[in-house]
C-alpha cells in the first residue's frame, strides 16, 4: 500500500537522522512528521493486515510453562517467608515524575503511556522505586518485604537467553536503620539459598560497595562529576573486554588516559579478606575516606558470611559496578558459572540472574522533607532462571503434570450424564478435584485415554449395575486394577489413594 | 505558577467543549493545543511540586491487605484446580489492534501506550479477548484454563465500592466443541462455589441468553440495526429504573414507544423453570428462532443446575443484557444481596462480584481463516470481594499475621551477635522460618515485646550459660514458659511446637 511504503520512507529517514546524530530539532520535526502519518494510517484499519503476535519482547506462558514458573516462584517464596519477608503489592504504572530521575542512563527505556488525558504515567522499570516510593507515603521506617511482579524495559530483547522486555522481577528489601551489615549480609545468604535450592549448577556473587568504587576513582584522579559516567563504562566490563572499555573512558568520556590505566589496575582485582586486607594497607586507597569506609564494611561483610558458612560463592570483584545510580554502599550480582549439565546438550549463556545493593537516599527523594530510610536488597531474575529450567526439562524425560485433578467420573454405558453429574458434584463439594467429558455419551476408551493423556490417578466409573448396587467402580489408571467402593465411602477412598494430608 | 494556570484554563475550555459535544475537529484541535502546553511544561519539571501518591484508581496492598488478598485468591485458585483448570498467563500490553472492535462502546476505556516507535500497544481491558488471540495464535482448540491477573480501564473510579482502574480478575474458561450446557453449567457451578465458599452472605446469579434477548428485540419490533445499541440500554438496567431506559431508547436512540414498552414487559420476567416453560410458549417468542433456541438450552441448564442442587440461587432473568460485545449465547452475573452482617457497620454496596457467559466467535475474530472455537467463561471481580473482607476484618477483633516466622532467635547478654547469626543460619539451612533483630546488642525485652507484636510463637534465646551447656532455651511466647533444648533437638522442637506435618 502506497501510504505504508510512504510512512516506512519516513521511518528510514528519521533512523539515518538519528544515527548521524543530527540537529536534534530536525530529528524532532520528522518524528513528527512521522507520527502524523502513522495516526493517519491508523485510521482506515480496516486496510491493514492483522498480524497475529505478542508485543515485541513478551510472551505468552503457556500450561507446561506456568507449571515450570511455579515450582521457581514456590523456591523463591519459600526463602523470602522463611526470612520473615511479609508481602506487598504496588500499580504497574506509576505517575511518570516518580520515576524520573532514578535511573540514569537506562531512563530512555522506560514506556510510558499516552497522554489521553489527566495524568502522565510510565510503567514501572523495577520494584526498588515503587518501594521507595510506598515507604514515603506511608511514612514508613521499618520493614522486610518481598514484591514479586512485572516490571518493563523497552531493551532489546534477546529472549531465547531470557531477555525480555516484560519480565517478572523476585525483590526481598531491608529497610530500617540498622546496625551495620547485618541486613546486607542476609540478603547474600537469601541469594545463595535460592540459587542452591533451584540446583542451577554452580555460581559465584560477586561483591563490591559504591564506596570503594568511588574512593578507587578519586585516587585514580576522575573528576567527581565523572563517577557516575565512568561507573557505567565499568559496568560494561562483563560483557566487553577491558580495552574496549578503556577506549570508552579515554575517547567518548574525556577521561585521562593515565586515570583510565590506574583504573585498569584495581578492577582486575577480585578475591576474599586477603585481598580486603590488602587494600586497607594500599598507599592511596586507605588514604581515601569513602573507600576506607567502604572496605571497612566489606570486612565487616565477610566476617558475617563466613558465620553463615557461604564465603566459598562470593567474590569481592573490583569491576563490578551495577548500572542504577540509586545504590550507595555494597552492591552484588550473582552469575552462574558456565554449565557442563548432562541433561542440556547446548549451556545456554545466561549471565547475572541476581542482583542487588544498598540504597540510603532513594526513599528520601520522595520525602518532603528529605527524611532518609536506609535500605538493602536483592532482586532475583526468574525470566533468566526459567529459560534453563525450561531447557533442561525439555530435554529430561520427565513429564510434567498441569492440573491436579484426582479423578476423572467417567460412565460405561450412554444415558449416564445425568448420574455423571450428580457424582461429579457430589465430589467437588467434598473438595475432591474431579474432571468429566463434556459430552452426553462418551466412549470408556476415549475416557480412559484423557485420563492416560493427562495423568489423573483415577476414574471413577458409574454403570447400571454399580448404581443399583450403591456403588462406583474406582479404577487405578497405573495399574488398571479397579475396585468397587460403596457410593459413601469414595471421597475418603479417592483421598486415601491420592495421599492427601 | 502561570503557566500551570493557563493550562488549567485550556483544560476547562476543552472539558466545555466536550460538554457542549461542539464540533469533534474543534475538540481535536483544543486537546492539541492542551496537550503541547503540557508538554512545554513538563520540560521544566524542576519547578513542579511532586505530588506523592498513587496514580488515579490504583492502590497499593500493605501487608495486612496482601494477607487478606491472598486468603481470596487461594478459595478461588482452590475452585478453579477443582475442576481440573490449568494456567497460562498473558502478557500486560496486546498490539492495540488485537483490542480493536472487540468491546463495543466500552473501547475509549483502553490505555494505550505512547507511540515510542515500534509496534503501537494497549494495556488489556479483560483476560478474555487475550485467552482467545493465544488461543487463535496457538491453534489450540479444546481446552480449560484459568488466568489470574491485573487488567485496566479508565473508568470512573469509586474505589470504596472497589471500583479501581486497575484490577484483579479471576477468569475461568472452557473452549472447546461440547455437547451443549455441559461446560455453561459448570461455569455456574463454579460461580456457586467460590461465592459459598468466601462467605459473602447470601446472592444471586442472574442468567439469561443473548440469542432470547436478541429474539425479544426481534419479535419487540426493533430494527436489526439496533440491537446491540438497544442492548447496551437494557443493562443498565441494574442501576436506572425502567423508566430512564426507557427513555434512552426513545429519546436518544429513536426506538418506538410501542417498541420500547413491549421490551418493557419482558424485561421484568425473573423465574426459574416455570417461566422458561411459559416464554416457550409465549405465542410470540416461540415463533423466532433464535429465542427458541435460546430458550430450550436454558431448559437444559435448569436441568443440569437441579442435579447441581443449586438452583436456589439462580435466577433467569430477562433484564440481564451484559455490555460487552462478543457474547453469543447464555450470559450470567452474580450479584450480592444486601448485607446485614453483624461485623459491618455500614454495608457496602458492591453489585456484580462475577460474570460471563459464552463468546462463540472470539477467536474467530482472530483466525486467519475464521476458524471458529466456542468457548464460555466466568470473571471473579476480586476487588469488590476484597473490599468486603477487608471492612469486615477491620470491624472484626481477629488479628492477621503478616508472616510466618516460627521462631525469633534472641540473646539475653550483649557481645553475642556471632552466636545469634550462627544460630539462626542453622536454622533457615534447616528449613525452619526464622528472624533475629538487625542489632548487635538488642535488649532482651525488645526481642520480646518484637515477638508480641508480629505474633511469632517461639523464641530461641543464646546466652552464656546455654552456650557452654551446649543448649538453647526455647521460650513459648503465649505462656512465657520456658525450657532448654539440646542444640541438636532444637530444629525438631521448633517443628514440633508448631507443627507443622
Amino acid at each position: 500500500m502506497a501510504e505504508e511504503a510512504a510512512v516506512r520512507a519516513q521511518a528510514d529517514t528519521v533512523r539515518r537522522l538519528k544515527q548521524d546524530k543530527a540537529d536534534p530539532d530536525e530529528i524532532a520535526k520528522e518524528v513528527a512528521k512521522l507520527l502524523d502519518m502513522k495516526a493517519q494510517l491508523g485510521e482506515d484499519e480496516g486496510k491493514h493486515k492483522f498480524v497475529l503476535k505478542t508485543p515485541k519482547g513478551t510472551r505468552d506462558y503457556g500450561p507446561k510453562q506456568m507449571a515450570i514458573r511455579e515450582r521457581a516462584f514456590s523456591a523463591i517464596i519459600s526463602c523470602f517467608k522463611r526470612h520473615g519477608a511479609e508481602v506487598i503489592d504496588t500499580p504497574v504504572f506509576e505517575l511518570k515524575e516518580t520515576l524520573t530521575g532514578k535511573y540514569g542512563e537506562d531512563s530512555k527505556l522506560i514506556y510510558d503511556l499516552k497522554d489521553q488525558g489527566g495524568e502522565l504515567l510510565s510503567l514501572r522499570y523495577d520494584l526498588t522505586v515503587p518501594f521507595a516510593r510506598y515507604l514515603a507515603m506511608n511514612k514508613i521506617t521499618n520493614i522486610k518485604r518481598y514484591h514479586i511482579a512485572k516490571v518493563y524495559r523497552r531493551d532489546n530483547p534477546a529472549m531465547t537467553r531470557g531477555r525480555y522486555r516484560e519480565f517478572y522481577q523476585c525483590d526481598f528489601d531491608i529497610a530500617g536503620q540498622f546496625d551495620p551489615m547485618i541486613p546486607d549480609a542476609e540478603c547474600l545468604k537469601i541469594v545463595h539459598e535460592i540459587l542452591s535450592d533451584l540446583q542451577l549448577g554452580d555460581f559465584v556473587i560477586k561483591v563490591n560497595d559504591r564506596r570503594i568504587l568511588d574512593g578507587m576513582f578519586a585516587v585514580c584522579g576522575v573528576p567527581d562529576s565523572k563517577f557516575r559516567t565512568i561507573c557505567s563504562s565499568v559496568d560494561k566490563l562483563d560483557k566487553v573486554p577491558w580495552e574496549e572499555v578503556r577506549s570508552e573512558m579515554v575517547g567518548e568520556k574525556g577521561l585521562s588516559p593515565e586515570a583510565a590505566d590506574h583504573i585498569g589496575e584495581y578492577v582486575q582485582l577480585h578475591g576474599g579478606l586477603d585481598l580486603i586486607e590488602q587494600l586497607l594497607q594500599d598507599p592511596k586507597l586507605s588514604q581515601n575516606k569513602l573507600a576506607k569506609e567502604g572496605l571497612g564494611d566489606m570486612k565487616l561483610l565477610f566476617e558475617y558470611l563466613t558465620l553463615f558458612g557461604i564465603t566459598g560463592k562470593i567474590s569481592f570483584d573490583l569491576s563490578l559496578a551495577r548500572g542504577l545510580d540509586y545504590y550507595t554502599g555494597v552492591i552484588f550480582e550473582a552469575v552462574l558459572l558456565h554449565q557442563e549439565n548432562e541433561h542440556v546438550e547446548e549451556p545456554v549463556s545466561v549471565g547475572s540472574v541476581a542482583g542487588g545493593g544498598r540504597y540510603d537516599g532513594l526513599v528520601g527523594m520522595f520525602d518532603p522533607k528529605g527524611r532518609k530510610v536506609p535500605c538493602v536488597g536483592v532482586s532475583i531474575g526468574i525470566e533468566r532462571i526459567f529459560s534453563i529450567l525450561e531447557q533442561r526439562l525439555e530435554a529430561s524425560e520427565e513429564k510434567i503434570r498441569t492440573t491436579e485433578t484426582q479423578v476423572l467420573v467417567a460412565s460405561a454405558q450412554k444415558k449416564l450424564l445425568e448420574e455423571r453429574l450428580k457424582l461429579i458434584s457430589e465430589l467437588w463439594d467434598a473438595g475432591i478435584k474431579a474432571e468429566m467429558l463434556y459430552k452426553k455419551n462418551p466412549k470408556l476408551l476415549n475416557q480412559l485415554q484423557y485420563c492416560e493423556d493427562t495423568g489423573i490417578p483415577l476414574v471413577a466409573i458409574v454403570g447400571e449395575q454399580e448404581l443399583k448396587d450403591g456403588v462406583v467402580k474406582l479404577r487405578i489408571v497405573a495399574t488398571r486394577e479397579e475396585v468397587n467402593v460403596r457410593r459413601e465411602s469414595l471421597v475418603e477412598e479417592i483421598r486415601i489413594r491420592t495421599s492427601q494430608c
